[in-house]
């Protein structure tokens, strides 16, 4: 059954869903829309995503859309299947733990990262739009604080779960983009022992390190899409 | 083992969490925390949860906290053993499915329902502000849009899922508090066939009833807590 999914290298929920095709083992074909705009496509909008955004995945005549929902899905369907890497523990405890990270992820840790990144690359690119230093400055504010949670967090951890899991996979895309590509922010992150070596940990495995800076061209060139 | 759910009964996401107890038939006890900046305390944040909110639910001695993830862990654990009400289905395309839509409710459904309570009776409520109409009128906008997609998601089902659902679940708090209490905005759902039936679907479940009206008092009281 062939994997198929729709949407850009470069944007994060898409390479959120990469990483974890490729942590499975699982091969697929992604399938770049023709563009932005196309995403407000009537056609785009009846069988791809209903809201119009990406990623949206299809295996064989099944399709999902929405990123942590893909990933999870694409877990409980193949975990297992073409190798031993493990995303989500099969004991309920652990399952649960590991979902919630993701919500941190989802609730806290991103919101002030997507504002900065917003600011820093997508602002100027996409809109011609200088950025905000105010902006920037209340975003890095509010990063630095939920960073310290995450320092307690990681205290005497090597992953969010112990284990490494699909809580640490989750927070990649935003992490790289903001660390790795602004990089002017990455001393929030360097500062803090726990969560330093963590995101070291995290990067360093090269399913990780190479799915990243496979999407770092798009954002350091002015390739056009 | 016993279940205790730390949060106020009217705060949306602890409610999310008391209607999922109660449709897998599950006894709890709940917690108020002493006062909402009690949530800051570091008692409060070392022993519940780190990010300073509720709800956080204990299971005997496992603790874990987050709506959307305490439901999908007390579906995991205990669904059928108190029961017959399916929450998650057993098969994994659907259970994916199930999981999209509870991505809906949170990426699309909720921001602008949450926007139009906090100016309609939080901000009043708890900061002595005024509604601020401009406000008012875009979040009206953004969730009309938001419905119509609904609507069409639910053209020919019962609901989101064809079956009963967590996904429908996770609606209840937000839609009752805009729908229910505030009721000057229920003509966006109204004014939608599919939505309409939807929701008086959903909110004539028993469950589901006693739990929202049991929240109502209140807000409609000057309820001091
Ligand atoms: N909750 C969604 C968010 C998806 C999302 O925002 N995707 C962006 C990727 S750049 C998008 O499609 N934006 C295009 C648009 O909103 O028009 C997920 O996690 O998949
Ligand atoms: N993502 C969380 C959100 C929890 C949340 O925002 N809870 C509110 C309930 S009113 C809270 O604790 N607010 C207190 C505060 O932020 O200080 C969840 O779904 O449980």
């Amino acid at each position: 059954m062939t994997i198929r999914l729709i949407g850009y290298a470069f944007s994060g929920p898409v390479l959120r869903v990469i990483i974890c095709l490729k942590e499975l083992g699982l091969p697929y074909e992604l399938e770049p829309p023709a563009s932005y705009q196309s995403l407000k496509d009537e056609d785009y909008i009846a069988n791809k995503h209903p809201f119009g955004k990406m990623p949206v995945l299809f295996d064989g005549g099944f399709r999902i859309t929405e990123s942590r929902p893909i990933c999870r899905y694409l877990v409980s369907k193949y975990q297992g299947k073409h190798n031993d890497t493990i995303l989500i523990p099969n004991d309920v405890h652990n399952a649960g733990l590991v979902d919630q990270f993701i919500s941190y992820e989802l609730s806290y840790y991103d919101p002030p990262i997507s504002k900065l990144f917003y600011q820093e690359k997508v602002a100027k690119r996409f809109l011609n739009e200088d950025p905000d230093p105010e902006i920037i400055k209340q975003a890095r504010e509010e990063l630095a604080k939920v960073l310290d949670v995450y320092e307690k967090l990681l205290e005497g951890k090597e992953y969010l779960n112990g284990e490494y899991s699909l809580a640490d996979l989750v927070h990649c895309p935003s992490t790289y983009y903001v660390y790795g590509i602004v990089t002017t922010h990455s001393g929030l992150w360097d500062s803090r022992p726990n969560v330093k070596n963590w995101w070291n940990r995290v990067y360093n495995r090269d399913v990780i390190k190479k799915s990243l800076e496979e999407s770092k061209s798009f954002w350091e060139n002015n390739e056009n899409i």
